[in-house]
């Protein structure tokens, strides 16, 4: 499709906001129409979400592996997929990895990237990349300081239980249902690859 | 569930950015284990965002209208539902009307009620109410200054390929279509009620 007439483009930049963790940038830009707006925004490195599938045995029933964390800014403790920011210059494959190892404890044996989120597109510039992981193994957790957070399992009846009934909020959670129930239905499929033994040292 | 051991209090509050559009807290926090932590989040109003379904007439194929617009933060012209921020003390209801009517032009017979939705809980306070909307007139839109945008129909089976093709991207939007594909299974249900003519007025 022909997008010129709606793109907006960069006249001038300031930094607003140096805070601890959020950046914010001012923008000054060209609307398509050529006159001026302004377009604040938090500028974040990017995340990964991981969906990790528990399965005891073959053919016994499947678990998902969530966290239940305290979020601030919603003054919640909400039900989510295990989460995190990229290290400065990190793979997405090993940041994965290792916020699963970190937060969870689990390493997986393997990993299929499932896609890409915008969490907030009206004023941050985070993605977060969707991945899939099996053939998990337990092992004890590394949590940041600072960091409190419980892992449940849930079914997939449970998960989208939850979704439906207001027990999960979080956006990336109710994206990553999306994908799970079809990935689940077999109405969409993942590229399963599997884990290095160098990749998974960590 | 008992959350004591997760849950974080406030100790005391900075304003650190009081932009044009943003405005960012910094709060020191008591973690569960009474150590200090610092928080900087976005102190956003709320927003709704419609899901518009539009049927020609009964049996006609449903199409799904969707907006493009070029969403700044992240550089793209993206595909996604009908959405806006409240007015202060505006009514959730009234809000979705308002937003699908400036920026779609449409106007809704039959609205339901989904649920809510947190888009970015690690650093924004928002939450996106998701309704659904039906019995749609055509109208004239009333984008706001400085607004530009597209308005599309889409097919559900569509919808559903551009979640999962990566062509959708948009956080509150894959949400919606977790709502949309459940609705549309007959897993999921929703309560309909009408406009009254008083808030249809608007």
């Amino acid at each position: 499709m022909e997008d010129a007439h709606l793109v907006e483009r960069l006249a001038s930049r300031e930094e607003i906001l140096k805070g601890k963790f959020l950046q914010v940038r001012r923008d000054t830009v060209h609307l398509p129409d050529a006159r001026l707006a302004t377009r604040e925004y938090v500028v974040h490195p990017g995340a990964v979400m991981v969906i990790p599938l528990l399965q005891a045995e073959a053919g016994a029933p499947l678990r998902v592996v969530m966290e239940r964390q305290f979020r601030y800014p919603i003054g919640h403790v909400i039900t989510e997929f295990p989460a995190g920011k990229l290290d400065p210059g990190e793979d997405l494959w090993v940041c994965a990895q290792r916020e699963l190892r970190e937060e969870t404890g689990y390493r997986a044996a393997e990993w299929a990237h499932a896609g890409r989120m915008h969490p907030l597109v009206a004023y941050s510039t985070e993605f977060i990349d969707i991945w899939f992981a099996r053939g998990l193994t337990a092992g004890d957790r590394a949590l940041d300081e600072g960091e409190f957070l419980d892992v449940i399992t849930a079914s997939p009846a449970e998960i989208l239980q939850w979704c439906r009934d207001g027990t999960i909020t979080d956006g990336k959670t109710l994206a990553g249902t999306l994908w799970l129930q079809n990935l689940l239905s077999g109405a969409w499929s993942l590229d399963w690859k599997t884990t290095t033994k160098r990749a998974a040292a960590g």
